[in-house]
């Protein structure tokens, strides 16, 4: 079996994670989180949305969390978008990269965003325009890339669609994310069969959330792919916001652990990263559902 | 890739997933259990192990439960031991299937058993002989067989060492057990290398705990050489005696999700295994690892 050499890690659970928290970190311990997980050699961290406050009041302070990130030229943080007005926000603050995030289905497009997805994509090509415009380098991602709990199945060609609009605009990056954790293996072989051509030199990344166990069987289906780019959370922090109880992201510390046994490079201590974990898990009063946190957390 | 058509699954929840629970369930309880679980579809049930009741309350009614199993012929249960007072007393009951569990492990071979290695592969002879006597199948088994905590890693050879001894005294079939989750695709693909052509006609199976968020990758894995012989525990019942708060065995429902997904047969309806779960985690007060039985019991 031949996996990539290296694997670039995103750590999203300032912002995928901290989203579905109840309890409302301060800026001062959103900083303290993301200076732990730069210290354990974590390359790029999404530390922030521009979202509407009153409806995600977790995200609230993200100019705040921008303003006193550490002054580093070595990690990439991004920030969140979902329209234009977001977007705008994003750009008045000095964050380097920028996701633009869509949805692969209808339902969940309206939900998270008010737009089908005909309006998403027209606010997309505003909102890459603008961020080009302001010398930020953009992450596409499509939510729901793999299925949907409201619309079930996502046709490959819908994601196909979405991603040749993301890619023809310019992307610097193109996320599938798999929002449900409704992907398995032959899902991933399929989708990425039809994208990673369309990508061409566009580095392909997945985000995986593991609310039915399949996390870790879909990244390493995406590793055989030769794909080297994943999205995953301290600790597996995070949720679904449809599914009480669900299972977050893919756990930083259990991925790099994984990806350690098959030689594949991340520059990553994952043992410090569990250290974030269980002083978090701590801070938070509950457990994550991430694994290794539990047993190298000091 | 290509996949086994059938997988064949032994649920050890009633066994390895209650022994480490603080609430002991009665017999009743159990075949409760039990019975939800043959209804689900499943064919092989390991319902209790001949050890100690001193140090294994949970599993003192052990006779208790073998009395009262369902009547069918077209379920497999079984009941472990560790040494050959626990043999005879199986042997005193109708149980038909019989595991003999070994450790490739010294410190866990004393932990375990009370006899070092060498001590342990002479008693079991002495089991073997005694089971076939009675005219009862045997499951050989390897704990420790990935690695243990006390004595890290563990050589191949060992394995192969207490494999052969098994495999010339003649069990009907052969279990590497991952006792604490150490396992990795890479160590899955050395240890079947060197132990599937020993084994020619006798099925060898995988035992896998979830410890470090690797059971799903090491299933595949091991599908991937063909093998099709897993055992699972029901909502990832279990945990690692030796590490506070460590997962359980891999979850039977997300197993079968996944094995579904793979087009690989198992004849089990996961969604009634997931409900059995479900009532299982109220029945003992706490919340389970596995992640299907959250979106699908009832």
């Amino acid at each position: 079996m031949v996996y990539p050499k290296h694997a670039f890690i995103t750590e999203v659970g300032p912002r995928d994670g901290l989203q579905m928290e109840k309890q409302v970190l301060s800026t001062d311990q959103k900083i303290q989180l993301i200076n732990g997980l730069v210290t354990a050699g974590v390359r790029a961290v999404q530390v922030a949305s521009f979202v509407h406050p009153g409806k995600v009041p977790q995200m609230a302070d993200a100019e705040a969390v921008i303003d006193a990130l550490p002054p580093t030229e070595t990690v990439e943080f991004s920030a969140l978008t979902l329209n234009l007005k977001g977007m705008e926000r994003a750009c008045r603050t000095p964050i380097q990269w920028i996701e633009v995030s869509l949805s692969a289905s209808e339902t969940q497009s309206r939900n998270n965003s008010g737009m089908s997805v005909d309006e998403a994509l027209a606010e997309a090509d505003a909102m890459i325009d603008l961020a080009r415009q302001e010398g930020r380098k953009v992450r596409g991602s499509i939510q729901c890339s793999f299925g949907c709990v409201h619309e079930c199945e996502i046709e490959v060609v819908q994601v196909q669609r979405l991603a040749e609009r993301l890619l023809n605009k310019g992307v610097d990056r193109l996320i599938l994310a798999d929002t449900t954790g409704m992907a398995t293996p032959p899902a991933v072989r399929q989708n990425l069969a039809a994208i990673l051509p369309m990508a061409g030199d566009i580095p392909v990344g997945l985000h995986l959330h593991d609310t039915r166990g399949m996390g870790m069987v879909n990244l390493m289906t995406a590793l055989e792919m030769g794909v080297a780019y994943f999205d995953t959370s301290l600790g597996g922090l995070g949720g679904c916001p449809f599914v009480d109880g669900a299972a977050g992201n893919i756990a930083t510390e259990d991925t790099i652990h994984l990806l350690n046994s098959l030689n594949v490079a991340t520059g990553i201590d994952y043992a410090k990263v569990a250290s974030e974990s269980r002083r978090l898990s701590r801070l938070l009063g509950h457990d994550l559902t991430g694994k290794m946190y539990r047993l190298l957390g000091s």
